[in-house]
């Protein structure tokens, strides 16, 4: 499985991907899309769009996972956050890809192990758990985040679902 | 000159569509894109994106212009509202329209004359100058409202650049 973590933002739109096969997990590809601060709004969101766009169809995820956003008292950034989050979903729902929504706090628990960790403590997980990788910068890095925190979240629902078979098998069993 | 305007909302995204020919508009369509509020953002924002393409597509407009958002102390309100109008202003820059934004008291103040006028004087006024329009809800009345604004704003850019070029035609005969 493809999984594509993105961790949106109007300026930087941080995007990782990883590769998850059973409990092994490698890096692909990590970068972040730009967009100018000087163009006005909508043209910023189509550069977005498509250079988000242009990373899916490069490197084909199964599907992806974003940041939810924190909803902060500064009304104008939230509104900022908000019209980039449409983007971060908008391409791969448009791809026909499923997409999990993750808080910041369920991010950093997955790939640290406590929710209120420091970024230099993700940074130092991420290097440990994707050997060799070369990052893009932080907003790249809260993204292969979220890929590594979708990643835990699909393969404990596939357990789950596993075990739920496991049990359905052994009672059909039982009453045979 | 073919005009779309769009009231961006989440759940209900107006567009009216009206045509300018100098001084005078004639209506072409309205309607409302509405999204599902029991399915997750990615689809709603999705359903919105479709629902405003084929509008696109259908009629064919030559700009566009969206309501500036207004930011209140509802957070989780301003996002919602971001995310939609995010929607709002990527279709039209995707067609490569150009995309006028105006705030709620100017385009009150284009329709009616006040920037404060309630919403039945903007229908009153909207019913009076596109007659026999049929309406189809209050979004639709404030996407006709904008379509409106921006047919007045770009008649008084198109006198100010017909003024600027006599100006400067009898500047250059004066120095003949």
């Amino acid at each position: 499985m493809r999984v594509l973590g993105i961790d949106p933002g109007l300026r930087n739109m941080g995007w990782g991907i990883i590769d998850v096969t059973g409990p092994r997990i490698s890096h692909v590809a990590n970068g972040i899309c730009h967009s100018d601060a000087t163009q006005d709004l909508a043209q910023r969101l189509l550069s977005l769009f498509d250079q988000l766009s242009d990373v899916l169809h490069r490197f084909a995820p199964d599907c992806a996972a974003v940041e939810q956003t924190f909803v902060n008292k500064d009304a104008v950034a939230t509104l900022k956050l908000g019209q980039a989050r449409a983007v971060a979903l908008l391409v791969p729902a448009q791809a026909g890809l499923p997409i999990g929504e993750y808080a910041p706090n369920a991010v950093k628990k997955a790939v640290v192990g406590v929710g209120h960790a420091a970024k230099q403590q993700v940074e130092h997980m991420i290097k440990l758990q994707l050997p060799n990788v070369t990052l893009n910068g932080p907003d790249a890095v809260d993204a292969l985040a979220i890929a590594i925190c979708h990643s835990h979240h699909a393969q404990s629902s596939n357990r789950l679902t596993a075990a739920l078979a496991k049990a359905d098998a052994r009672a059909a069993g039982s009453t045979r």
